[in-house]
């Protein structure tokens, strides 16, 4: 099986090496080759442009974004060269909108998308520990499987329509900031009331909300370590943005994405934009005059 | 020692049982006297009156909230009562403000009032498995920490200003309560996308969210069991209330609380006040027509 | 007709005087006497005790809030001591809970309650040109329609029921504290692209918005003047809270409103509690990074 | 002077007769050529595509939205067929992000762009008083202003960057959707104390907020009069959105405009979507049981 891997940001590179440690044999592009070089010394040969990465089976792209998708797969004319049976494997976090519109690109070129989304940050990629939200028409997830789990725990399988693994992987996102936003309030709350957020943030973690999501964004909130970024708050923003888009062409109020929305553009107004989405939580502390 | 106990609903009932075990001597009371009567199999003596309950070493209270606190302790006469020294472990939750008020009456009185409200339901509370969150003068939290132990897996030190636990305790509410409407968000979004909510909120228990808060309430949404109630809606609107209220006297804006506030009155209207306040995730549904 | 008038701030001193200018005899109270003073230079008798000023036909109440209310009327024993048949005008803006219990009171004494609340201020007052919202037994507000139209210019009769007034009048305080806010964000917006706030709110209050509500903030907020303040940021909030507190009893959400007191906290927090409530413009600009 | 005239709806329709009435010689263009009979009647002559119509020394356009006007102006290739120097008057209501697209494709093509959106409905762009917000180089709004005042009562110049007109119509569109949502939620609280919301509203409309806005749709919601829709509220949608997009790119958050969009999602998806968007109005008191 031939696979061309597209985007080899710190996701992408730790998923592709996976791939490669799993036995499969790559051809890789990136926008800028250079973090293509650990690759090749692990045997992936490089494409110069999309195209020879199109030359494929299976072609997977972890690409920043549907701008970046967008001009990759379609703008450059890959998706178009593709040869008839080709299945796409689009992990990164798209907008519904696009990805309507890539399976339909896909359908006219006599290729198949799935959409594969992805829980887990750089360091769980490059473990192969992701979860992996895979919605595609079933013959074909079946056959791109043993690269899901070259590079994941675990495929959580969504049925025939792309769509439903792109909501689940936005809903998910949308959770994480509420989580984010709802210790940020509370600890500026308790705060108030002479609870240093530190002390506040590890009972929560230790009692009601012993999950990963509340402890590693708890410590960071506790710490108000916010630099260097995992996820920057701009495309936190991006991403609740996805929220309300999809919310919004089903009909479907989203609250909480609202105030997520207004709390995040807030906070790249007074400057932390590039920092990790996790000071967020500083809106809240800012509004009631305690940072 | 001698302690009385006032407050036997569910919760009080499993504390209770649980001091008795351990081998304290407890004189209870409780409006309906029936609810007594397991306790007194165990041992404990009645209280006809609650002045009888306060004539004691260590008080405990587990009452149903600020109005019944008020009318049991104050209106009655039993804390004014009370001999000198005595130390009132206040374990319901209450607002800050009446803690406010409390704390002034018992120093007025020669007595010592420790917040000391609890984490954990009526299940958590029978196997003396509730997390505690203590604030107080320390000396005389030393005193009754062979209580807390007996009803408690463990004690989270608050220092010795009363109201930081209240808000610790008022904070952790909110933040369950966020994540319930976190998840009816989410759910109403994937849901749109033909994601079955049962579907969706096992991924998410299962990956992002691994915490018994959201494997819990997760389970009750995906399955629309809202009935018996563990937690009444509307106990979860005085509670939403309770942290705003916290937040106005502090001058700390919660918006969170405030979408939680118009959403939980929304359900009220809707008919849910009487079902367990999970059912705040049909608000998103009904919003979308989904439901 | 024998009338007694309590509460001679900025408000009730106009009306006071109105009421002499129209030939009716007052007997009047308030806290602080020397407040009386211009009122008795024209005709009026000063009561020692607000019992004195209740022992009338007809007795007027323009106290701050329920609070000094609940002192007034009800602690020191003046309704009590009222002869049968007292007809009492409420013109403040009192919560709907307490007006609740205001009406169950003076049943009992055999007086009667009608909730008359305005439109207006200080100088609309000493006009005699407020707009007043009038409701209880009709044949009372008959009685008093006189009066009435000595310190209005038109009663806007509301039903039997005292509340329905209420609930216009602290509606109406609702919606000019959203129209606040909407000139808020607008021009933070507008300004946003380079479009003083001086231009937009005048073009607004000359086309789409030509009131006096939006003419009179606009001009506020267009040159930042919040001081001296006409209505202070806190009682502001106090509204707000009086909307919200109705609206739960009855079970309806209102989310502009809880949006107002989220902005409104944020304001008092940042020092503007005691300017004029048209600063509530200013949290747009602020977090917008625009103050 | 040679006027080309592109859109024929309700609004243009006016406009262009105006212009005719004036004495300027248009040749107009409608996707619809039927609507264009009337003004052929009064001396217009017809364009058979834009291009004939872009073939003017001004250029007046009133399309639908950002599509229809990008469809019209840039995809039929009319622009690129200008003459050097065309003014181009952009009357409808646009993205700020599409307009700056605009501005930009014009200085390519050596035309000049003026943003002059209006405020005003079908009936008063028919009769010529529009009151209408013009930004661009004021030698080009000098050379068009005697069009400006045919179709306006006023015209409101806000500078040099088209932008800044941009802004004030979405921010004036944004205020109308508000002080509806202000009015809808006001009335649903009032009939929850009894009181009919054409009373509530018609005290409002004739007290505080005497202005078109308040009393035109006051009346509507007090009727419950919806249909048919003067202005659709899947339109309003389409605005808020306009605002909550153009405040994003600056970073100004906006709160009310986020809850709005909620608002007139949740009546979407009740079916209210082709109603007037006055039934915004609908979903407060839905929210609350009394629809």
């Amino acid at each position: 099986m031939k696979i061309g891997f597209l985007g080899l940001g710190g996701m992408g590179a730790g998923m592709a090496a996976n791939l490669l440690k799993a036995g499969h044999q790559l051809c890789v592009w990136n926008r800028s080759p250079a973090l293509a070089e650990p690759l090749l010394a692990q045997g992936a040969t490089l494409a110069a442009e999309p195209q020879q990465a199109f030359d494929a089976d299976v072609v997977v792209t972890m690409l920043a974004d549907d701008a970046a998708t967008r001009s990759v797969v379609l703008d450059s004319g890959a998706l178009a060269s593709a040869k008839p049976g080709l299945i796409h494997l689009g992990m990164a976090t798209l907008s519904a909108a696009f990805v309507t519109e890539l399976v339909e690109r896909h359908r006219e070129c006599g290729a198949t998308y799935i959409a594969a989304p992805v829980f887990g940050r750089v360091e769980v990629a490059a473990a192969g520990k992701l979860n992996i939200l895979a919605a595609g028409p079933l013959e074909a997830i079946d056959k791109v499987q043993p690269l899901l789990d070259a590079m994941g725990q675990k495929t959580w399988p969504l049925g025939e329509d792309p769509l439903s693994a792109v909501a689940v992987k936005i809903a998910g996102n949308f959770m994480i900031a509420s989580a984010i936003e709802a210790m940020g309030e509370a600890a500026a709350l308790t705060q108030s009331y002479g609870v240093a957020p530190a002390q506040f943030l590890e009972i929560m973690g230790n009692t009601l909300f012993n999950a990963p999501v509340y402890r590693n964004y708890g410590a960071q909130i506790a710490e108000r370590r916010y630099e260097p970024a995992g996820f920057r708050l701009v495309l936190g923003l991006k991403d609740v943005g996805l929220a309300l888009a999809a919310g919004q062409s089903r009909h479907v109020p989203l609250p909480f994405a609202s105030v997520l929305r207004d709390n995040l553009l807030e906070a790249i107004a007074q400057g932390d934009g590039e920092r990790d989405w996790a000071a967020l939580a500083q809106v809240a502390m800012r509004r009631s005059g305690q940072d």
